[in-house]
């Protein structure tokens, strides 16, 4: 596995550079950079780990919880600079429906078929469910509603608070869950196992991997976004449909993947920190994060979604909570999140 | 009780036919047709209850899942004929308020001024509540926000996508339920107390009482159906409150009598398992079968309700989920669900 | 604290007369006026307060819940009067969002930051949250979504029939709380601990203080009303702004103070009686009174509010309801809350 990516991205690179100055086809582009990109998001999130450490639980979290989606930052910065506002917030929507159905959905599902019940940490699965619902069905929702009856910027300037106010926020979650609270909500099946933790790479490999790799996907990020419109029009997917489901995935494939090995070995709690945590990341960090971003970019990004992302996102929503509150899983409970995944893919493919 | 239902049957269904035959006024067969529906609706009940005991629990919950609201299905397959999309639709709303709302509401209310406090399985509540959020919150909500934006064609093709996901889920809880986790969940207070059930009915006789009844609701069904538009008129009814208050009540009476008896016994649990197991049954097997059967019919009948229908399911999904969702029942709960109903009836009432 | 209440009374009042006669600028009696009312209403509290221990349990509990909120009735009835609907509906909504999102908030942060975490009772957390759902899920948004296929008559028809149902489901609400159910869900931790409460005055101190200060409040009320239009363009504030901010913050701010000064004595459960429960008042009984009281005035008032404010009041309750229902607060759940209503205050602002 290990070596497969690291292959991917010897190739990858290269192919990326040699295919954008030789202008190879648009759908061949298309193809190498995603995976190559998918390939550089696993060597950056595994260098984030072992940064994260080495460097103790303090910073560790505050590294996982900043850099945790740096692709799909990267891919997005590169998005608003070619004025895919519409791609953007799309790759937005289809990180918190991926994470929320489709991530969890995989997880419970794979990992429900081997153990019967699996339990997780129901104080965590609440306070990520507050944050859901402050983050998408308010934060979110506020601004679209009363943008319909606001001008270009009023609208701008209301997304401008609200983003400073999401950030502030999840500053503050951190330190409360990583200073504040930290090890208050423990339940009894927990007991933290865990195992003191190795890293894989040493503090200097691992920086040097970081900065590397991060800078490859930038690379190969801009030529990904690039090759957007000829996909589009070649195999009629909408920008709507590209962002939501392809950016989507392409952007979180590495992270998924460690979630469902962890509901595999049953380690639910470390699964769901990684869907949720993830999707909370996006909602209330890069999302506002890009609104300010955009500020210095000739097309602005209020924090204005399209109905049905928005409708699709608060849904997700309150079908994750529903099913999570409980602190326990099963396979009937995973299905049930990807049904609702396919049929909100099949909305977008029609849109 | 159970002679006067017979009376009904043996008046009701040669009343029946000499009214469609001497075409007696619309409001006269309206009233026959309707307490035959209802008389008629209890056997089969009996009859699907005596089979089900017979063939032992998994096929035995199979078949209640299924043919559970079987009534309802021939009511409404019946109105598709006539091409009365607009009632068919109405009537699935006015199932889905009505078990949700008036039956559990009244099981509450009733039971609860017996018993202080009532107890039922909170971890099928919890199971219920995530699948209707999915069937209601996320099912019917994506098509109709989607639906605003598409072709006739394309929410047509976005229907049926859904309907096969929401009928393989259905089974797929069935699956669940009887097979992979059959007592799983169990709460200490239960016990299952189930005292051998014995058959009021032998095999044969349930087969024969289920097919004859089902050919005679059939029938009565369509003189029904017809009487609709006469009656609208006569007492100024609109299609939306005719298909959301009469036919769901007429078709789900006999369910909703043998719930009230169960609350006022305190077998909340049995109680509770009609009401919310028949609403996820309407949403989740009735509804998209009939979107599936319409297909051969001269209208199509796509997933799209109208927006006050919608609303009104919606919130109370919520409502019933925020009730429910503790495993516990009392008076006044049950008069909140009710007092919910009404304001909704009001509400179609005036529309 | 009281002598400064005290002398604001005995300055207030006269300055509001003088100024009325003297026609005063708007901004100088919108001032005088604002802060006459708040330290009347801290009168009109602690004399409500004395008389309820007076009276017993369950007379008392009636007092609280129906006198609780007579400030805001008050200054209801005198923009009714004044033809001012829509400064009425925006109060209301200011009064659900200052309890539900800025109080309970404050409450949280400021108990939190003393107390790691504070517990209150659950069974009453869920009680409230099924009426938060029912009166501002399901009450307010029917009339919003239906009436906009409605006449003006049918419109105003359903607002009655619902505000009906509202004020006696509030009624049956307080028989239960303090008849039938009386003490019934009470959590370990509790053991009410309530110490013998002294009445602060003699009953018929109380009753006296309570009709003079009732009678102060809805003369400066009166003169306060007066001065919105002009605050408003004065200000560049909208009628919007003003009675979700302002009027809401004015008539509940001695409220506001009692339950934060319970929250930092670690009597949580006190702190969220008063927040939440002034919030199902205002729902439950100011607003479908105001509705009832409108018919009598020349300008009728529907439940209709509009968008912004109705989303703003559904997606507050989905996150106190969130964020209470686990019957424990921290000092970050606080911050959340506070958070959003700096988003929606915000957004009223630039609407």
């Amino acid at each position: 596995m290990d070596r497969i990516f690291f292959i991917a991205v010897l190739v990858g690179v290269p192919l990326t550079i040699a295919g954008s100055f030789l202008h190879w086809s648009s759908i061949l582009m298309f193809i190498i950079c995603a995976l190559t990109v998918v390939a550089l998001s696993g060597f950056m999130g595994r260098a984030t780990e072992s940064l994260a450490i080495v460097m103790g639980p303090r910073i560790g979290g505050l590294l996982n919880a900043t850099f945790g989606n740096a692709v799909e930052l990267i891919i997005a910065i590169f998005s608003l600079k070619a004025g895919l506002v519409g791609v953007v917030l799309a790759s937005l929507t289809g990180s918190v429906l991926g994470n929320l159905l489709l991530v969890c959905g995989l997880s419970f599902f794979l990992g429900g078929i081997k153990f019967k019940r699996q339990k997780f940490n129901v104080y965590d699965a609440r306070h990520n469910s507050g944050l859901l619902i402050f983050a998408v069905v308010v934060a979110f929702v506020i601004p679209e509603i009363f943008s319909m009856k606001m001008t270009e910027q009023e609208t701008l300037s209301l997304s401008i608070g609200i983003s400073i106010i999401m950030i502030l926020l999840y500053l503050a979650g951190l330190f409360f869950k990583l200073v504040t609270h930290r090890g208050v909500y423990i339940t009894n099946n927990e007991e933290r196992q865990k195992e003191e933790e190795e890293p894989e790479w040493s503090k200097k490999k691992a920086i040097i991997v970081l900065v590397l790799s991060t800078l490859a996907v930038a690379y190969v990020s801009e030529n990904l976004v690039h090759t957007f419109e000829a996909v589009g029009t070649k195999f009629g997917w909408t920008e709507l449909f590209i962002g939501v489901i392809i950016v989507a995935i392409v952007g979180n494939a590495a992270e998924h993947a460690s979630a469902l090995i962890m509901a595999v070995k049953n380690k639910m709690d470390v699964a769901i920190e990684i869907a949720i945590g993830s999707t909370l990341q996006v909602a209330m960090f890069v999302a506002p994060l890009l609104v300010l971003i955009s500020l210095f970019m000739t097309t602005k990004m209020p924090l204005v979604f399209t109905i049905p992302e928005l409708v699709a996102m608060v849904t997700a929503v309150f079908l994750a909570i529903m099913v999570t509150n409980d602190g326990e899983s099963n396979w009937f409970e995973g299905i049930t999140l990807i049904a609702a995944y396919l049929i909100m893919g099949i909305g977008f493919y029609l849109l």
